[in-house]
């Protein structure tokens, strides 16, 4: 009777009330994260299931609005989607200068494969009128937010053009299986490249309005504030940043001398990653790693390792540095912003070779 | 169908081989830390469960040297002890320079009730020479040290007196049933106000010997080396220091105005905590705290909380200090350590009131 056969990780517990659970994501080794390991971000407590959940009404600014069940759905032409979602807040706890919000560390980000209805047919049928500006997604979840007056749901918004993407869907199965209450069954908006806020739980409509959304997580939060007393050059958060996190070796580990396959992960939210780049000398030199992609995932994350010879005693800081096709790099030093968004900065872990 | 029914925390994975898994501290609300969400602590791989597991030499330096069984020790009188075990990295990530080694936070901590039999009617039984100097715990645990020659096993000595502390016992038990493999099935050692290197998991044997033990986790590691680059003035890490946490409120939270209970556990392995003092200004001001004790854990860890009214807004650091009737008191700053243990700084907790 040995216990290894029971040895496994566990989501990292945040909060409770609302639940907040991040993946713990230096353990996860496979293309799609485990359902009971997918990191759970909530705003509020959870919203009751009842026969309102089963109704999905496309309506507002659109010409022939209508209303869809969940069964309807699931007989409806489906696409299924593999991407990683990531929190916005992802990593906040890495800004050198602590920021308030949700303490997370480097897992509220996980994949899975999520099926569904593609929104731009439910749009389609739903026929925008030409005055149609913005698509909002309303969830069911609601209750009160701290410093504001009153009551409010999650709701966020694309703008018509964003929301005709092809690969957003209205997703009812999440590993191929009915999504969980805590992933926002029945129904859940995914929207692919996004930070994850734009995949809204429990959905419970969708109105296409000729006006900017003026909801609290459209308006007010979900933005970089550059400035600490102002609110001014602040910009919308939206699509992921190019990152990446080290998996192996986990940080302030003591090794052997010997030869360790380094290795992580990396994504972005536009175009596809293009190089991961390794130091082993704290930056001074880089080298490409391997990097593997999953031809069913194109969206997906990719999978990169590099082989490190460690035949010298001393410290060493490795660092990881991922590139994406548009461009874009982890940048060197993160630039901070009030609600402590879109950290990317590249990832660091000290090792001692004895 | 709500989900709140299954909301619960997890046990935070540090590391999976060796398995090593923190409390989720935060969210514990009882004197007994249910057995799940006790934290895992491993130096090895887990070992064989088998035949050999369940018989127990008590030898060396005794005039009568025996083999108890397991079957044998539920038959003797026993004793039940409520304590809390707390690893000697604990709070180790707290360091403000990081420390290599196992990077615990601060739920390296966990109280059980275990039963057993107490050590001192063992060692009694095999009548100690007049020429015995320790008593050697040995578990079937074993594997590889990085930096160091050999299989070894962990194994720790405690010097014949401490070994006669009538509160030690050779435990069977762990919150009502048998111990569960991770925490040392089926015998393992209990030392109360020791930190937890000394409860010594899957004990295979216990030897009396006539010199000082040379184990390297009793000779080389679990010493507090106060120097960078030499071990001169190294003390061994013995008893548990004075310490506290604070649970509620959580890091970096934002929280309406209005009232707060403060609340958190407190610790040592001295005496008993004599008092809890809190300040909300970041240190300027302290008030003593409330301090709930369990009468029938005289040994266990106290409960303490402090109503805050948080009338204004702005941002607090809240901080929780904690004295023991031995005259010890978290310090305001913590003496680094090579090693990282024995953290017991003042906690705090930057809030924002909005």
């Amino acid at each position: 009777m040995y216990k290894n056969e029971k040895i496994q990780p566990y989501p990292t517990t945040i909060s409770l009330r609302p639940e907040n659970q991040e993946c713990p994501i230096y353990f996860i080794d496979s293309w799609l994260t485990p359902t009971n390991l997918f990191f759970v971000r909530n705003h509020f407590e959870y919203p009751p299931i009842n026969e309102c959940s089963f109704i999905l009404p496309i309506k507002g600014d659109v010409k022939k609005p209508f209303v869809v069940t969940y069964r309807d759905l699931l007989k409806m032409p489906s696409k299924t989607i593999i991407c990683p979602l990531e929190c916005s807040g992802n990593k906040r706890k890495l800004f050198d200068e602590g920021i308030f919000g949700t303490q997370w560390g480097e897992g509220a980000i996980s994949q899975a494969e999520w099926k569904g209805v593609p929104l731009y047919n439910l749009l389609k049928m739903a026929d925008p009128k030409s005055t149609a500006k913005n698509v909002v997604f309303e969830g069911h979840d609601q209750g009160t937010i701290e410093g504001i007056e009153g009551i409010h749901h999650f709701a966020r918004s694309l703008s018509v053009e964003q929301a005709l993407d092809q690969d957003i869907i209205v997703a009812y199965q999440m590993n191929g299986k009915p999504i969980p209450v805590e992933h926002g069954y029945p129904l859940r908006l995914i929207a692919p490249k996004w930070y994850a806020m734009a995949s809204v739980k429990w959905l419970k409509c969708i109105k296409v309005i000729d006006h900017d959304f003026d909801g609290y997580y459209q308006a007010i939060d979900y933005y970089y504030y550059p400035n600490r007393n102002n609110d001014r050059d602040r910009v919308p958060v939206t699509y992921m940043k190019v990152n990446s996190i080290i998996q192996y070796p986990l940080d302030f580990s003591t090794l052997d001398k010997g030869t360790y396959m380094i290795r992580g992960i990396a994504w972005t939210g536009k175009g596809t990653i293009d190089k991961v780049q390794i130091s082993t000398n704290g930056g001074k030199t880089w080298s490409d790693a391997k990097i593997r992609r999953n031809q069913n995932m194109p969206l997906g994350w990719v999978a990169w390792w590099k082989e490190w010879k460690a035949d010298k005693t001393g410290q060493y800081t490795i660092m990881a540095r991922a590139y994406d096709t548009c461009g874009r790099a982890q940048p060197l030093k993160v630039e901070w912003n009030r609600l402590g968004y879109g950290y990317n900065g590249i990832t660091n872990r000290k090792i001692k070779i004895v």
